[in-house]
């Protein structure tokens, strides 16, 4: 496993001390969450949409529509930057200049690449379906052949990325910690909330080992 | 109020059925959240950035250290697109084709312009602080006129900005629905977790009231 190397640009988007650029810490933070921001170039301006992802190996995997805009536009560029990020808790400071987050912020560069042949396609959109809630995938109706002909599958090849964190108390200026002022972390935390039944169930169904997996 | 039109640009990046463009909708979505990402030109490419952000009128602040590049980036640019995502829930279909997510996802241009005169900008650190964590600024230590001087604030005045949604429950192939497979909704909830008070706290303190509300 070669890690990244922090480039010209790579440490330019990561300045500071935070950056790491280790596979292992990048990929932990990566593997952590299933929703992105990918940009892509539009006229003058870029523009960023959120989508759903899953990391296979040094590759970043999306989907959408045959004709979603985001996607073909990637496929004509060299590459694509996508944002994942954690955002882990408030920094309460004694002073509103030392006040901060504590987060996760992954960011790269990659190539992206099509995924024509129907069998990659459908892998893909279970590791997509995988990384999101694990198990589901098997519970459901797989893809047909026309559905998969619907479906555009990228394929971004890792080129560069960093992770930025920063994790812990406040630090604030010397004089300040005397200060009779509250300071501390205010962590954050995303969970699943109880499921809702579709009310167009028509069958007597228990809710499904993803499901309750994912709510415990 | 005017709200936005759809134009070319923002059809584009909110196409079906799911955009909206009114202002009421919009700033609802984005007076929900307080961290956005941003993309910036560099080199040829465009980086996404997470940062925090209070909205003020029809204007977006951001803030960072003076030489933050993000920041001073998109001072060079016409426009900067801002992105902000709530992720609402997982839509659990019967068919592995029509899983999808519940969300709200704003989509915004505005022209990026300094705010550059101390007392514009200690207010507009005010409306970041309070869109954070309301309360918070008025228990701490306000940023001195060097503290001023060393931060970099941008008013970005949102020019488009289109809001796109969707809530509810799956919606499946009409021959589908005889499936005896378990649908629904699974939603999403972001919250705060029981407070960390700073080791280093010299004083025996309450936790302060901008906390505790928090934390409820």
């Amino acid at each position: 496993m070669t890690d990244f190397k922090p480039t010209k640009k790579s440490k330019v988007i990561r300045s500071g001390n935070r950056g790491k650029y280790d596979k292992k810490s990048v990929y932990k933070a990566l593997d952590a969450a299933f929703m992105c921001h990918i940009s892509y170039l539009y006229d003058d301006t870029s523009i960023i949409i959120p989508t759903a992802y899953a990391r296979s190996g040094d590759k970043i995997l999306v989907h959408g529509a045959k004709k979603n805009r985001m996607l073909n536009s990637i496929l004509g560029q060299k590459q694509a930057c996508i944002a994942v990020t954690h955002l882990d808790g408030l920094v309460l400071a004694r002073s509103a200049f030392h006040h901060s987050m504590n987060y996760r912020s992954v960011v790269l560069f990659g190539l992206p690449v099509e995924v024509e042949e129907e069998a990659a396609k459908e892998q893909a959109l279970y590791l997509i379906s995988e990384n999101i809630l694990k198990g589901r995938w098997n519970e459901v109706r797989k893809p047909t052949s026309d559905e998969l002909k619907a479906t555009l599958v990228v394929s971004i090849e890792i080129r560069e990325a960093a992770l930025k964190e920063r994790q812990g108390a406040p630090i604030d200026n010397e004089e300040d910690y005397a200060l009779p002022i509250w300071a501390g972390e205010l962590p954050i935390e995303t969970s699943y909330q109880k499921a809702i039944p579709d009310p167009a169930l028509s069958h007597q169904l228990e809710m499904p080992v993803s499901v309750l997996s994912a709510v415990l």
